[in-house]
């Protein structure tokens, strides 16, 4: 029985949390170790990943961070708090001490939008563009499917699958709160509305971009944080880029540290990160 | 006889001094310890957090704290400012020498708020809501009801008792003063409305936030450090989120890291930290 | 068979990815090596640059950084971004652990001008600069040379040459969103306008400075890299300087740390730094 | 003879040189010490202290200080640049290398206001507050002991007398440049009257506060330091949070970090520090 | 024949590089060289000093840094920037590896300004002050003392010669570029005008202050270095101070960090610092 389940559970009401960490390796730490204690440590790391995905409605990401401000990166999705924060404790130690060296760590909580259409909304709009009047069987045939769908969506973003494409890109965000561009002065239905425009550019990336946004208010650092999957890095930069023309971004956004990782087989990042 | 004892105190004319204290461990050198050695200084830690308990008016919690950025973190009030000096340094060097790095820390002493209601308001309210006339004995039954629930209000902040609730966060605050938006150049009425509107928010979580405020400014780089206890992480993100959209939050306030700790038995706690 | 080769490539659809790689020299640890040890360490970051040049499509500059904030550049130009990671890992290890300490690094990717002259407003100067006609052989021959030119301009933006020049320099740029300098809330047809300024002062630099722009939005702390080489780090001041005066710097540009690094043969830069 | 009178003194037209020094104890390496060697490092500092307060106008004030971002505190007064230099590389290697290490420092030399009172507005007051008439001999005895206070206010800033306060608090200043806020561009009788009302909240504070403001525009990186003193930290927070509400703190002035720092005994300063 | 010479030249178009060179000594480190290393150590930075002190058009201060933030100081002119990134490797590393730990530098070089008063000013001025017309032989006599006199003043700026006054300042400066005050939008002429009235205040510590302007735009984190030498670090803080109220600083004008140093013999400086 592991450390992580001798506590009450700390699950949100909804949603998951997600801890996204990413360390430095230190190979001078790691090159005082014998090359029996190294493939120790390589085991140990094994194991920990195998367990940690062989935990309940848990998920863990592991990457080669490009570029020398980060090494390794996880992204780790699991409902008790308590869980989170045993395995991180224990994935940061997992090579042995002082090999890993956070630069970087997220904690959030994944959250649907607010911003939705809602059901009544999803009701008008097929009165308008369907021509369907409410109560009709097609109506509500429309409707169920409406509903089973959103269901779906929201469902996707609190409980979301990560997939394993090669490409990973994730930055902290904030919204604005200066005078002239105040975020959260504006009305919901203004938002609501800007939102719907940033969507827009999204939907214009299925099949290239995936996106993943997790809710860190009163958490972290910063208000939300945004993961992108990608297969080539290309779209990261261009739906990035698009998204500073969009209202949301160019007036309201402001953006942390970048951080690019590319998903590997465990045998071939420890290759890759020389361990 | 302890060393913190052994000076005149410096004992705030009202409330106690607060030390936020967050640590990262160095396992490094933890694992240079001898296995006697490593007991030796869990019960050093052990018997330090056992004697400021003992103390008079003294509380500590200690906390897993969540993410890379700090392992472990303490949260102390005591009256003199020699005693929180003195455990404070102690506290560091609990687990020997370089075991505890110092990642954040933040000097506070508690305070009421300089918005309460005041009497004449709480009688002017009597006659409105309740059609008391002022002098008559239901009037004066009531106002004394009042007046008991204000002085223990006000208890509670200056000297509160600490919760046990599984999560806990804490983050400085600051109120801008920028050309537009400058909470300091607010008539008092005005910054008395805008807060009475902010504790509006605040009563929607009785039951799933604890909250004390504690003030730094002249004492630290903040003016404000905010504690947030609760059971569900879910509702901390909820309710600093909703803030956002309160005009205190939304136009006036500048907020610095977050920290979020998990609340553990000691024993638990060493395991959770891999001591 | 290399490392970077066991994966499936992520090559940008457009483009090469552009890692810039900036060092300082732990000369401390370096003075632990025996001068076999040494010897071995140069052989070994010689012979991986001489396989880094051997790669297809592949180009790598090195250069000795002026002033302590960092001792050895790198500028790295390669499709796959798995080459690219592998390949800079390898880099930060080629001396040895902890010999090569990362002071900051870039990533980016190739791309051409969104604020190129378009084929139509190159027709539209023809009629009103020569005074050709449409559909005349000799409007055929002239725009038939503008396309060439056009898209040999287009191919070295995306698939540059890099130059030996002896001067480097190195800075990140972001465009600015405030609520009076946005550039990303002006039309397409105003940025147009001001890059074409942009690009007059450029041109009074021809055979003085070389430029490459490359973008990074979503893939690290800047929207833009800017790379810029000469013979004479007067022109690289004079020019930087001149572009402040232009409207686009002046009124929406940002830039971040610069970096100036001097060409050097390999065993001429061994010596420089000291190793 | 000691080094620092080996050079032409470098002493301020008027004033003193004043150094503010906070350091971290390093006690990883003082543990590496013997008991003998940490009684020697002891006596060194302790005798460097004696050497230090019995310089020529020269005065040493030390803290334990708050909070784990620094242990150990000095304040220097001295007019000699280059005794304050000597004395200041003396103190940080007092206990041996490696073991103060420098938290932060703040160079700064103490001046007279700017803003006080001329005799020509002292004569004005005379005449409409006390109905005296320039001339007479009633006028010119008041104007004496005026005279006479201007004199010994301004020595005492200039050539102030440390006092033994319990608590400690520094921090830097700065006044703003923005362009709605703009203190340097206000005309001096502006700059004065609001000087004016912010000395009114400052003298509520007598007996209860001390405060010494010492000019660093050119030396360090603020254009004031602000050191108090107090009895009771509760007023340090009271005075600077009510400063907030004076439109020079409201609108024109900037903080950088705060500092508290509590007196001590040399023997029990070396306990509370554990050294 | 040293390093410095090998290859070929990079002299700027006008003017010297400059590197300002500030760094902490490492006395851990430096205890653990024996007496005689420390001497050899020495003797080392010694001999350096005096090969760059002999190398052509290449001048070189040694500062003793004021507060813990630096303690050795050093201001390097030369033409080469392959000698300036020689000399400057080499004096890192000329105590020994990881003695001399680099806490600030700056690259430059040196610039005549851009607002001089031009040669048809300046008869424009004779004609006005001195009512002598052009064309005349007393017009054409003080024209040609006027022209040498410029020609001197622009040498002084672009070869100077640095002095050894005793007290050193250095601080870098970037002009803002804010929507409301934005040097870079102003015309040349109100440029002009706003520097001629800064250079006005300048002119009032004649012999009190020499300043050094050289420029950094594109080459470092700064725009402008400015370098100050003074008698009495009195002056430095009174000319700094006097100038923020000057429009130049009062609306355009950002500083960096300010370094104090004082120039001490070679002997002088190594006991100062406890070599």
């Amino acid at each position: 029985m592991t450390d992580q389940n001798a506590q009450a559970a700390v699950v949100p009401l909804e949603g998951w949390h997600v801890l996204h960490l990413f360390y430095r390796i230190e190979h001078g730490q790691w090159a005082l170790l014998s090359a029996e204690e190294q493939i120790e440590a390589k085991t140990n790391l094994t194991e920990l990943i195998q367990e940690i995905r062989a935990t309940a409605d848990t998920q863990l990401l592991v990457f080669s961070m490009v570029s020398p401000k980060s090494d390794l990166g996880f992204m780790l999705l699991t409902p008790d708090l308590h869980t989170a924060n045993a395995f991180e404790k224990r994935l940061t130690l997992s090579l042995g001490p002082d090999i890993l060296v956070p630069a970087y760590s997220f904690l959030s909580i994944t959250e649907e939008s607010e911003y939705m259409t809602t059901d009544a909304e999803w009701a008008q709009n097929l009165e308008a563009d369907e021509k369907l009047q409410p109560g009709t069987p097609e109506f509500e045939t429309r409707m169920g499917e409406i509903r089973a769908r959103m269901t779906k969506y929201k469902k996707d973003k609190l409980y979301p699958i990560l997939p394993t494409w090669e490409v990973f890109c994730f930055y902290p965000m904030t919204k604005r709160r200066a005078p002239e561009q105040n975020w959260f002065a504006l009305p919901f239905e203004d938002r609501k509305r800007l939102m719907a425009g940033h969507g827009r550019v999204g939907r214009q990336y299925h099949g290239k971009i995936l996106q993943l946004i997790t809710g860190s208010t009163g958490l972290d650092d910063g208000e939300w944080g945004v993961t992108l999957f990608a297969h080539d890095s290309y779209f990261i930069k261009e739906i990035v880029y698009k998204m500073r023309f969009d209202e949301v971004s160019t007036k309201y956004s402001d953006f942390g540290e970048f951080f690019i990782g590319l998903s590997l087989p465990l045998d071939e990042l420890f290759r890759r990160l020389q361990l």
